[in-house]
């Protein structure tokens, strides 16, 4: 993945992290490769065997920032500015013990909390490398961040969205009758990655019944003219961060009245929850609004799932567009809006538009047309 | 990934799992999905932020054998023979807590080993349903399983070595001066797939002065006529099962002499290093027959790295080939002999085939030529 982050964000970053730690009695935060490192330092790491941790203190605890790396893979690190953002790096061998060069770092802490996806063997060597400390989970602390996008992180997700919104342009090149789902798929993931992602992490092509599922992936299924197709595609930019968006089509001919019906209905439930995306809103008023549109056409118990989920570095994160989640919106949440009705054994259809909450409403992400086009 | 398992032997796999649990006063395995899961059901899952877990008592202990999944992933999990195995399929609905139900079924346990992968957020939601049970790894436990193939995994790793085998048949097609390391790595990626892999797991190239770094892998350098190139590559089949084979190439023109007497010393050191192998034989055994052949022609110290690595569901797992392993070689292990030598700034060679060792010996899985081939 390439490096994209100005330090000055970087540093804004660790420091908040700290400050974060500090208010939650949290001594130290251990964070192994994955998402919560690349939003740290803007750099992922591989997880493995060997360990790769960042120490970060709590804002005003005695401990050094120090990013511990295996000695053969420090070659890798010496890209980020890390001197400039007062983390070390500090290297161990083979046969020395990387838990024990943790504890030497961390200052004797109380508490520490590790990052949600830490392996467990790692999460026990530090354990026991740290007898009487207790360990919780960095995710609570790290998603009140995370969730809340920077400069940086808007423009990745606004790039992220052209480059899927320029897959689905191409839509007529790949969408057919005759043509298999997987077939389908297949073309669909080489665009993915031709129009500047670093790679197809989900393609959902889901024709006539088998769009009535919304776990559906790609079957051997042969599209038919008349089907209603559900698209949902997305992947991750080089940087990271993802794009996800669905369009419904329909293949060969003009679906009949009650689906076109249908269809507009969930297309003003789409529009409505998207204008109801502002500052101080609640996240479960966002779903709240979808679900009432649809419930006054008869289709409030075809919306099978939540309304949306947040989105970044991870596909899905913070924060969630569902029922019961009252977290009042703020500028810099990025998050899908995306209802869908499905109709057993049927057909079925979604839209989904990633949107950037701003000071006075939103910024759709995606802006390909809602309409269900006839391919 | 496809299931390709018969059930007998998964039966087996999970029989000597709970044996294995018992022998060490452990009452329960979880495992959440990754390849230890894998293994023992014949299916990986997904790793995310909803918890699915196997639940494997030690033989004797009381609770029921149990697969924990989110219901809406049930359907993913039905084409197993989980009944057959005496594994019920217990699902969970968003809002329950998966934790608790796990302690429901667990039958009081005062000790569980867990997947060394399984991220803290799961270690801890356990820990916390699980009050006063100890946690500890259950890697070193199931590695005693694993490092061991039965049929089904040889026959698996034999059908990886040959799809590799294939690629490397080919490297006419894609080695020549003028095209650079990236150019050469693209087109092996895409022909590793071609030949039946699920995907390139790595592509290393390493063309004259970059073949001297052993984590080397692609560069923009044009490759000229005269270099030496290390092609190190491989990836899982549709099964997980990986291949893992490097040939060291000549690109143009022959060698100069000191390079070939060189390579002439690796490639015996390989050789006699592959003929050691038999059981009985220490792990570390097999490593000082490659490392004394390359100290008698001066090279000791040019040999930067461990002999070889376990291989099987994981690209790297025991039995490891290296200096203090003392494990005695047994029927069944699988695992690389892969001598290198490293000459700074100049040029680098490397040969690598994956073994299984026999009731007498081992069978190579790799059997491209061997010899420093002049493309």
């Amino acid at each position: 993945m390439t490096a994209a982050v100005p330090s000055a964000l970087l540093a804004d970053r660790l420091r908040r992290a700290g400050d974060a730690a500090a208010t939650r009695d949290v001594d130290l935060l251990l964070i192994t490769p994955g998402t919560d490192l690349r939003y740290l330092v803007d750099a992922g790491g591989e997880s493995h065997e060997r360990l790769t941790c960042l120490v970060l203190p709590a804002t005003g605890h005695r401990a050094p920032p120090a990013l511990v790396v295996p000695r053969l893979e420090a070659p890798g690190w010496a890209h980020l500015p890390l001197a400039e953002l007062g983390v070390e790096i500090v290297t161990w061998n083979d046969g020395e013990d990387p838990y024990l060069l943790v504890s030497d770092l961390a200052g004797g802490p109380q508490a520490v909390a590790v990052g949600d996806t830490m392996p467990a063997v790692h999460v026990f060597g530090l354990r026991d490398a740290l007898p009487g400390c207790t360990q919780d989970l960095a995710g609570p602390l790290l998603r009140e961040l995370r969730m809340r996008k920077d400069t940086a992180e808007v423009a990745q997700l606004r790039a992220a969205g052209a480059a899927i919104d320029r897959v689905h342009a191409r839509m007529p090149e790949f969408l057919a009758p005759g043509r298999t789902e997987a077939e389908v798929g297949a073309d669909i993931a080489a665009a993915i990655v031709e129009e500047g992602h670093a790679s197809a992490a989900f393609v959902i092509v889901g024709s006539g019944p088998n769009g009535a599922s919304p776990h559906h992936e790609l079957s051997d299924r042969v599209i038919e003219s008349g089907d209603v197709v559900v698209v949902d595609i997305g992947g991750p930019l080089p940087t990271g961060y993802f794009s996800d968006s669905t369009r419904t089509y329909a293949v060969g001919a003009e679906p009949p009245l009650r689906v076109r019906e249908a269809y507009a209905a969930l297309q003003d439930a789409q529009e409505r929850a998207v204008a109801a995306v502002r500052p101080g809103v609640r996240a479960e008023d966002v779903d709240a609004v979808a679900r009432v549109r649809l419930t006054e056409s008869g289709l409030g118990e075809r919306f099978l799932h939540r309304t949306g989920h947040g989105i970044g570095l991870d596909v899905h994160e913070d924060p969630y567009i569902v029922g019961g989640n009252a977290l009042p919106l703020e500028p810099g949440m990025a998050f899908s809006v995306e209802p869908g009705v499905y109709l057993d054994g049927a057909w079925g259809a979604r839209i989904e538009d990633i949107v950037v909450v701003t000071d006075d409403g939103c910024e759709r992400l995606n802006t390909r047309p809602r309409d269900l086009v006839v391919l």
